[in-house]
């Protein structure tokens, strides 16, 4: 995407240093981090300084690479398990992760040379991927749809152009003008901060709401499909994405709305039989009990908006079953949530 | 409730000066307001420094009966309308406003002590019905029952004990140690703010949500009922209550869990004949892009949270259809959300 006519990926690798946009100061401070070795990078990870499937996939991957390059020659394979272990212990739900530093480690048990070459085409193929998820998803959606989607599944999510927002900006550059319920998702904001942004720079229609209001909008015939990204899509079909994506598709279901998951066959699975075998992270209770955003001195702060004394829960996804899923756009094409299309898909 | 060993309703009046718990400050500040005119009052439900159907319908008598003190012999019928009018427009949705102020208007026609005498007897009455109320649905509370409830519909809500909370601290009272899962309610918090207040006080075991996460914990088998408020009854049983009721409305449907309305005989707009003519409140675009909470200097301030140059919008109010709704609870014990239980209710 461009920021300030110059084009940016999410996160990107050159000369063994890790480059992301922060995203915990989006939309307020546009900041680029540098990470010159593999534990900082993994931290990128943990800390949320970067999130998104793909994105966390990307990262992974090269922080994979640079562990190559830190390794000792003589305790090479050693280094490699160990910085594998720290890289996926980094988050539990997002499947990318797991695929990029299992791909990453097999070329860097041949060479280090391998490693990084397997790390950048990773991250090349999200950016394939994204754009022929845009070109698939595009044709689902008609001339002034309303469509609600819900946390941050766009550019800063998988590298470049994204999963869920992807068929919105195809559609958008196809004149198609879509206008999109953009849900703040709570905890963290990641609609009213992230999404708000990418869309507004990319010109499209929006307005952000709560999250409790979309079902208001659909009972008003206004949202024409949902469409969300995942964290983890499993062989029946479950999916695991950001918490209220399961709120989001049966309020869709019970108002005959079509629901579509987009996500790269990286997020893919097919060793976990269902949902139930998703592990669901829950995160810190700071994340619910105070509330990030600007004050009045243009800093980034935080306030407290739980009644002290009041204990919280905090949930960081849940499992949408296949049930309520009308489709999965990925770049080989729209497929069912059903065990038998995604088996084809891996075949 | 009590606040340090003194019992406080929300809203009482003593020699013509209304006073308010300020809902605004709470839960980091406790703070009394002092209202000494009607037009003061009307402000007090405007500017939402009180909130909550009953006691939105208690100030609004409190003002109307302020009036008839203020109101000058020769003018007096014309200055009563006046200020009907204008304490009718400081809120379009919640119905025990017009309620308040065609009784003790109607009072105040006789004379300005029967006005006083009336907005009391409106006040004491909510009251009455919230401990009717409590029990009532305190026979559908078992032990240890999970229960979801949104926004606040409690102490603050209804001059004393609440509507929705009613039965939870009946509950509470009597051994069954219910849990609540109370959301946060964006995009004033009130839930995270005012609910988890109230049940802290009260000792009830509760946990703050998302509103997003209601669906994971329903999924989950974690909660056994919802139990909410309303602003606005009709013939029909659709209710009118704060934004994302309907959507708790819907998950409930899907998972099977009874979903109840607890309101008294005065949020029953019986001349209305469906939810299609309640009047949405469409709040100020700030209550969304900024998110208010205790800074680090124990300041209450305001922090932005939505994208620069991105719209919002901000409905307060949904409507839930009384196909979704397990039962009203009412002071006249629980019927179901039809047009006949409610016709009986008002013969």
């Amino acid at each position: 995407m461009k920021i300030n006519e110059k084009h940016y990926r999410a996160v990107w690798m050159k000369n063994r240093v890790v480059y992301a946009i922060d995203q915990t100061l989006l939309p307020f401070q546009f900041k680029i981090y540098e990470s010159k070795d593999y534990r900082d990078s993994a931290k990128l990870i943990s800390s949320m300084l970067i999130r998104g499937a793909g994105t966390i996939g990307a990262v992974a991957g090269f922080a994979m690479a640079q562990a190559a390059h830190e390794a000792p020659a003589k305790n090479y394979g050693k280094f490699l398990a160990t910085a594998r272990e720290e890289i996926e212990k980094t988050r539990p739900t997002a499947y990318d992760l797991w695929n990029s530093t299992e791909l990453v480690y097999k070329a860097a048990l041949k060479s280090k040379e391998q490693a990084v070459r397997k790390a950048q085409e990773i991250a090349d193929q999200y950016v394939l991927s994204a754009k022929k998820i845009g070109r698939e998803g595009e044709r689902l959606i008609e001339e002034n749809d309303g469509i609600l989607t819900h946390c941050n599944a766009g550019w800063l999510a998988l590298v470049d152009y994204g999963s869920a927002l992807a068929p919105v900006y195809m559609a958008k550059r196809n004149g198609k003008e879509p206008f999109v319920y953009v849900d703040e998702t709570r905890p963290r904001n990641q609609g009213a901060s992230l999404t708000a942004y990418e869309l507004k720079h990319e010109n499209v229609n929006h307005s952000v709401i709560v999250d409790s209001a979309a079902a208001y909008y659909m009972a008003k015939g206004e949202i024409s499909m949902v469409i969300v990204g995942a964290d983890r899509i499993v062989a029946n079909g479950d999916i695991a994405n950001k918490i209220g994506t399961l709120d989001k598709a049966v309020a869709a279901n019970y108002y005959n709305i079509p629901f579509y998951v987009a996500a790269p066959l990286s997020t893919f699975d097919i060793d976990s039989d269902t949902g139930d075998d998703i592990p669901i992270e829950e995160r810190h209770k700071n994340e619910v009990i105070y509330c990030k955003g600007q004050g009045t001195t243009d800093e980034v702060e935080n306030v407290r908006i739980v009644s002290p004394g009041s204990n919280v829960l905090n949930p960081a996804f849940d499992i949408t079953p296949a049930s309520l899923i009308s489709g999965i756009i990925t770049e080989r094409g729209i497929i069912k949530a059903n065990e038998n299309d995604i088996a084809i898909l891996f075949e």
